[in-house]
């Protein structure tokens, strides 16, 4: 597949009926229910109210779906990362600040298709996860190069960065799996919170 | 079912052949390949060079293997920890030492089981799922314990110390989905590196 989330499969006019967001949130549902082996593609057709071959319209397949809902979701982690990074400036406790906030927030409002991607990643076929792996090596990056500029400036005093950057990212991912939304910890204390363990990983000292 | 490792399905005495060693190797690799809902039992009798008839007489069906994988590796995880913290004293700055040097040992050791247990966790049936979630409990409480003593007794400075146990363990936990024996960073300084993490998320000062 190419950049799914904008493609559609067949040709003439839409079929009438849910359309696209329905599929993906029929997909998103399935697939967190029951996983991707345990969901077929007559499941989601069903669940959103359309037919086998309106379905096909869109999407070929299953892992094609799987792969859009994958896509689509990095796509907007990168989206909300730019607009976090856009509007900090060039301190790296800032940036390192704003893209924990911004990973934690992103956790937490694509909660499911976080833990669809971490569950489903193997289910990818070759060329779909090659591409997403791609992704997600930019976004590896992304932290890599805050992490690095905060050691080289004296502000982070580590001699691992690779196991800091880890260590951050894995305690935000794990978020998607135990946070309770309405639970006891809002949202924007969980961001501090998260802030200021990264900070402490990298042994910040102003 | 009940203690599922120690226990046998059929009666009589055992088929000859691979026995319960080779069914574990067998379902063990069949799970990490292909997935619980991408293996069958037939998979793993034949990867354990048994007939179905031999198999059964182990294990009554797929969800009795993978219970049963689970929670052997969780009880030798526990077992790990209780030697390492037998040996070590009360100081609660040498428990989490310990029990960070213990964990990615484990992560490291029994890595395929990890991310079994990872992946594999909600095909677990609602009976396993329950005593199994007993002993997650239980490896909570263990960690809880020590951050706790650390922050009464004036070792470890950090206000949410849930938060700071949760980073911890995702951290660790997280090793096993990453880490390359034989690659660039060995075992003892992946668990070094680990220590001094922990040490500086829940802020430990001297």
């Amino acid at each position: 597949m190419s950049s799914a989330p904008a493609e559609r499969n067949g040709t003439g006019p839409p079929p009438r009926g849910g359309g696209r967001d329905a599929i993906t949130a029929a997909a998103r549902e399935s697939f967190a229910e029951r996983g991707y082996h345990g969901t077929s593609i007559r499941d989601i057709a069903r669940r959103a109210g359309l037919s086998l071959s309106a379905l096909y319209y869109w999407h070929p397949s299953k892992q094609h779906l799987l792969a859009a809902l994958i896509e689509e979701s990095t796509h907007d982690y990168f989206q909300r990362c730019d607009d976090a990074l856009r509007g900090t400036g060039d301190d790296p406790v800032d940036r390192l600040d704003a893209l924990v906030r911004v990973t934690v927030e992103y956790r937490v409002a694509r909660q499911v298709e976080s833990n669809i991607s971490t569950l489903e990643w193997r289910n990818l076929e070759p060329e779909n996860r090659e591409r997403l792996e791609g992704l997600r090596r930019s976004a590896t990056r992304l932290w890599a190069d805050i992490i690095a500029d905060g050691v080289a400036r004296g502000a982070f005093h580590i001699q691992h960065p690779d196991d800091a950057r880890r260590a951050i990212v894995a305690a935000c991912n794990a978020i998607a799996q135990w946070y309770e939304p309405g639970g006891d910890i809002t949202l924007p204390q969980l961001a501090e919170r998260y802030a200021a363990i990264a900070l402490r990983i990298v042994d910040h000292r102003a």
